[in-house]
């Protein structure tokens, strides 16, 4: 049923998700790109109660599939042939970290376009390969590789050059406020409690402040569980117009704005695109942070979650630590961030994770998040951030989701 | 200035090509994706009469830069950074020699959703590279290559893969029809002698039937001069919504359908996903064949002409030789098929190729194409092809054109 109290964004004509799909997130050896985009998809147009038959086109992310399998063309349409899709268009997306949102903005735009009805938006990543220093080198390829690497693009010696970046970002807000290690740990602390609760997790644990202080340092101020993992997974939306939301026998959830923006994920560099995304979002759902119940951030280190809590409003710039602190950011507190468990703890399969948030979003609006459930989860935010181009131009999306409860 | 007569597609809004610009295509050992994509961004925007920070969005189409150039992600972002973007949605496209129509369709969304009225859609690929082998294996990326080559993907000595695929189409239509190889070679003197007219083709010459037949063999029935070359070059579009189209002091060109689906690309195997396009395209535009002014087809071989100017409907099945014989498809003829040069002779940088097919499209509708001018264009249709997943499940484009004369 289409609720007609949530307001729509400027988009001509209202999208809503009518069904979600993940597999579990994680190293998961045997998959491959088709068997995790396959499950997700056909959990998600079961869940929608619809057919892969009335699919009219699929817009599929990944980010580094032509690095880790070879496939570095049609793997949308290499994937989905597995989940029985034929003849439908299908587009292949990519935008980093931030590939899954970017596919979700294109589908809406193709829904509110009036060309399509209904929609697959679907994000998938094998990350995994049984030479690791493959799967760095890989990630580097999110950088201006002439600059950074050279001619011959990034190797295997190349791979901390992003947890460097994030690195340099944590340090220097850390002088700037009175951000502490402690409370980079404490976000840990709090996302991997979240995963426990998140059987579609990869990670998920009762640890504590001192056990992820005395964990394996990466790069200076970051321990192991500060950063998150290497995962191979999974998931899909089924997108639909109001004329289809109305004719399903289902509560569904409203797109009210999907924004995507370049620029810097940071508040410390370059334009702080996420902070511009965020506005926009607001303003074209007619919401304001105190509206939101839930938020899913781009935490690829447990810094850069407490930047998006300044960067989306949840406080005031360097109120982030004092907000973690509180508890206001973990079930039960006033908004909830990662129920998931996030990138952290949830894991990380680059090209899924845009969609996996509006995954949990939707699940949350919908009521059926289980242990992790927010009470009378209403309004939601999601935040993907991807590539890194000097310090600026990355690719950053924000998604506000609604519904009625 | 928008043409009240002109017919709008099923989309919510009506969409219009303001600006084009394109680089000359062909080896150029100096270019990189950067030098490319501005060259053609700024020819474009100018063209428009407008500012790159008019620029709302952009959508970047490239195949192969992963493999060729190390820039395995957000190649649009670093791209565009060089042509003066900045902070604006940056969506990277892949959808192998498809990947420019399949950002132009989004694009379009783009606009008729509401979302913008100004982005660029822009196609860019670098081909060329010292090490011949590496261009070759990158090209057999496009089909499934777990299962044509293995989980180690395309190597040097695959490089026949997709002109066996093509020559054994070839061969079957010859067998069905009453098509020889000098029709095939008419197909190059024709593409030939219009690529001899426009200054940014990689080749053109006044070639024979018997000099096309007598070059070096490749893979039977092909020589040389019947497949179209490794090309580096760039190609764009700025598309505007109806309300900016009217603040325009120029005229410009509406986008009056812009389809894509999966399914293969010739009427001998598969689904025949361009009959399918272009019977959706037809509908969409409400015109028929019979209205074509020009055709850019997908002429990645001699042989793939003429089964598009069935597919597309030019002619009857079976025709398709007895139509190039007649001089039809020449300029000059009824319905002038790949002005510009085609594939064969303008060049196929596989990521640039749909929409430099559309470039050649608005400057025959502006009449400002030279040389090369069709007589009073005021109807086009392009078609673009990609990939190839067993014997199906690329992707075919088709877009349809129109403006006043």
């Amino acid at each position: 049923m289409v609720d007609e109290e949530t307001r729509s964004s400027d988009m001509t004509m209202r999208v809503f998700v009518a069904g979600v799909g993940q597999t579990v997130f994680g190293r998961r050896p045997d998959s491959t790109l088709k068997t995790l985009s396959t499950e997700a998809v056909l959990q998600a147009v079961d869940d929608a109660g619809t057919d892969i038959d009335r699919i009219e086109a699929a817009y599929f992310a990944n980010a580094i599939g032509g690095s880790i399998t070879g496939q570095e063309m049609i793997a949308g349409q290499v994937a989905l042939r597995s989940a029985g899709l034929a003849e439908v268009p299908v587009f292949n997306v990519e935008n980093a970290c931030a590939s899954a949102s970017s596919a979700l903005h294109l589908a809406a735009a193709g829904v509110a376009s009036g060309t399509y009805d209904v929609v697959l938006a679907v994000g998938a990543e094998k990350m995994s390969h049984p030479d690791k220093r493959r799967t760095f080198a890989a990630i580097g390829g999110a950088a201006d590789v002439d600059e950074v690497f050279g001619p011959d693009g990034p190797s295997a010696s190349d791979r901390s050059y992003f947890m460097d970046l994030y690195a340099s970002n944590a340090l220097a807000y850390m002088a700037a406020t009175e951000c502490t290690v402690e409370d980079l740990a404490a976000v840990v602390v709090k996302n991997q409690a979240h995963g426990a609760r998140n059987p579609r997790a990869q990670y998920g644990s009762a640890t504590t402040i001192e056990a992820v202080l005395a964990a394996r340092p990466v790069v200076e101020p970051f321990t192991v569980p500060m950063c998150s993992p290497v995962s191979d997974g999974a998931a899909a939306l089924v997108l639909v117009s109001e004329t289809v939301a109305r004719q399903l026998d289902r509560e569904v959830v409203e797109i009210l704005a999907s924004v995507v923006v370049s620029g810097s994920r940071t508040s410390e560099t370059g334009t702080n695109g996420s902070s511009r995304a965020a506005a926009r979002a607001y303003a074209r759902a007619g919401v304001g942070p105190q509206d939101l119940d839930m938020v899913e951030v781009h935490d690829a280190t447990a810094s850069a979650e407490l930047l998006a809590y300044e960067d989306l409003g949840l406080c005031e710039r360097g109120g982030a630590p004092a907000l973690v602190r509180s508890g206001a950011t973990a079930l039960g507190g006033r908004v909830v961030v990662n129920p998931s468990g996030g990138l952290l703890a949830k894991g990380h399969p680059i090209g899924a994770t845009g969609i996996a948030q509006v995954v949990e979003a939707t699940d949350q609006i919908l009521g059926r998040a289980g242990d992790r459930q927010v009470p009378g989860a209403r309004t939601a935010m999601t935040h993907n951030a991807g590539g890194w181009v000097g310090h600026d131009n990355g690719a950053v999306a924000v998604t506000i989701v609604g519904g009625r409860r």
